[in-house]
């Protein structure tokens, strides 16, 4: 049983990723279970960006898109990933953000599926998602009707009307894994593309698009990939789509060649055409360091570790549950939990907001959920110990009942 | 007259902005005349982005939406702009890249003007400006016509069914400036809307949105603004159509209420309802700096030195025009002139490639255009004297006729 905080020590030093957290700058005194929102800094982020300021642009000036290949960066950070995500590295590239992404193979999609003028997605998706099929819906084809039903009622709603399931594959409130394969089939048996949301997945858990028989995905490149603040997102294509897709969005970086500055648009072979402006130099070469790091690391030792530590955070906070009125948000059952966890309370901003101020960095997300994100990167079994002892702390004294933390921020 | 090399040293000792290039990084021994394709890197950008990556994002992690306003930073910067475009502070953003801002305007244009079906471009306008219209009509509007004339014919044709006229202020090739107020006010005698792409004007030329009553505008970051590699763009949304523009990119920063995560999408009642994914911040922190130079320098001083440095490179270069077949591809009319001066060659890639392997750094359009850009931020007098020279000297010489220049770069 690991009950004391020793056991939890002890975790830390038998743990085979620990040596991986010193890639890292995790703040001293910091603990930090916020990386399903914002990444951390890799330390080799620090060097290679003066180097991209100072060399690339500040001395190689025009000529590093020929001499640093900064005109191959997309496919370079995509090829990468591809590995991560279980795809073909020609499937994958890095652009724009996940919300732009979003709506160029949604409207791909329903491009794709003529005849069909049904989208499936579920209430409570990522908000960004709803709000791009909105957009796909209300300037693409008003004919569109954008169906939200829970999750796990998805399969028996897709019929012959449908063009596209899209669904984010763990829940960014309720961190509920979805079942990427079974969903994707049952698309598929009625004739619908599948296209997930992997923002809260990739880096965290598991994932095997190609396997899955997966026809697009989009992703995030700063929750577990560590990419930097806003960094640059990236977007996936099935090989057997790539000849077929068309998608709004065709500024010049998607065309097959680009410097021949063409009047006519033509769109580039493969995974480029989903390219559209000018690619950001220095935001994808901060994302690149975070996918190095992560394309060492082999995927099931990080689920493992993941699992590991919501377990026991879980177990942990059951006494403060009982006592305190903190409902898990969370799959117990491990086989459907991301890599984060979540309980609703409903004071749950200004607790939240208490637990940051002794630094232990989790977030709020509206009406009532306080989340805790284990990137297993970087987290330690005892942060989990320290956190629970000082949450519960915080319950007993009262000490989240003041207005410096029921003031509400900008950003949650 | 300005004749001998003594004379453009004297140019610049006289020069009130000469103090400016000290702000920049330029290389030792390197002539840079390609900031109308990619700016230099300000000094104060080292600085500011090692803090943006250590402090900011390494230490403040995800606190840094709130503590260092990353969220306000699309506005804040958008704000700063307002005064280099002439137009409201309320009614510039900075977001994605120039294409997709592009796509979001034009789109908006159509939806604002229902019952028109005419876009009115020129041809051989900038390749993304054509592509990313021709994306609109593909997926926004089939029945959109999109109607290419030369640009001194453009007024002649816009009429009753005309949605949108888009134009570029100063031609990417032969850096010809329209009359921003004539055509716009042409564009509105029967109805239809203005939008400008800034990308060759922003920092280079004065500009005025609103004295010209612009609809519509979009510019780029990373040219005359200096604000680095694939820098974030920007757009401007005339006051009087806030509030009813829509566009298609609706993603979740553009929401009126981001942090409430509703399901529901209600656009934000300003500029931000243009905003789509989770803001860029390195790059966007990148161009701020470059911002804040071109903030504090006096327009008409820039326009100034700008028409200087661009008639002293034509006179220089008049005799070689007549010897060794350069022709001007720039008009000579001082007051239609950008701030780069283009010429025609047979041989001109080659050509270029010589002078860029001395150091002397212009560029390449297909088919056969030699760019020379003078930022005056930065470039000197005494550089058009060397240039001239050095270029003279490879003519004569037919040192540009070798196979190591023939060799076409991806990125020319």
């Amino acid at each position: 049983m690991i009950v004391t905080q020793q056991d939890f020590l002890d975790l830390d030093k038998q743990d085979p990723l620990a040596s991986l957290r010193d890639q890292f700058e995790i703040p001293t005194g910091l603990i930090y279970l916020n990386g399903n929102s914002l990444g951390v800094l890799p330390k080799a982020a620090k060097a290679r960006m003066a180097d991209v300021i100072s060399r690339e642009w500040g001395e190689g000036l025009i000529r590093s898109w020929n001499t640093y290949n900064w005109i191959s960066l997309p496919q370079r950070i995509g090829a990468k990933l591809a590995g991560i995500i279980g795809a073909k590295e020609h499937e994958v590239i890095v652009s724009d953000s996940t919300s732009v992404n979003l709506f160029k193979l949604a409207a791909a999609a329903v491009k794709l599926r003529p005849n069909r003028t049904k989208i499936i997605t579920e209430p409570g998706n990522f908000p960004t998602d709803l709000y791009i099929l909105n957009g796909v819906k209300n300037f693409i084809n008003q004919e569109i009707e954008i169906i939200t039903v829970p999750s796990n009622e998805v399969m028996q709603h897709i019929n012959e009307d449908t063009a596209l399931v899209c669904l984010t594959h763990v829940h960014y409130k309720s961190g509920t894994m979805l079942n990427m394969k079974d969903i994707t089939t049952a698309a598929h048996a009625k004739g619908a593309l599948m296209m997930w949301d992997l923002s809260h997945s990739t880096g965290a858990v598991p994932l095997a698009l190609n396997d899955a028989n997966a026809d697009l995905a989009v992703g995030c490149g700063y929750k577990y990939l560590n990419g930097g603040p806003g960094a640059p997102a990236f977007l996936y294509v099935a090989d057997k789509h790539l000849k077929e897709l068309e998608q709004p969005l065709t500024g010049w970086f998607g065309h097959a060649n680009a410097f021949a500055m063409s009047d006519d648009f033509e769109a580039a072979p493969g995974i480029e055409k989903t390219l559209c402006g000018t690619t950001p130099v220095i935001g994808a070469s901060a994302l690149e360091v975070g996918v190095d790091i992560m394309t060492k690391v082999e995927p099931q030792q990080l689920r493992d570790k993941s699992l590991a530590l919501s377990e026991y955070f879980i177990r942990l906070m059951e006494p403060l549950c009982e006592t305190y009125g903190f409902e898990l948000a969370t799959p117990k059952d491990q086989s459907i939990r991301g890599s984060q966890v979540s309980y609703t309370h409903p004071e749950g901003y200004a607790i939240m907001q208490a637990l940051i101020a002794q630094d232990i960095i989790g977030d709020f997300r509206a009406p009532n959920i306080l989340r805790f994100g284990f990137a297993p990167l970087y987290v330690q079994y005892i942060d989990l110990w320290n956190t629970v002892k000082a949450l519960e702390k915080i319950m007993h004294e009262g000490s989240w009942d003041q207005a410096q933390f029921r003031a509400k921020n900008k950003v949650t």
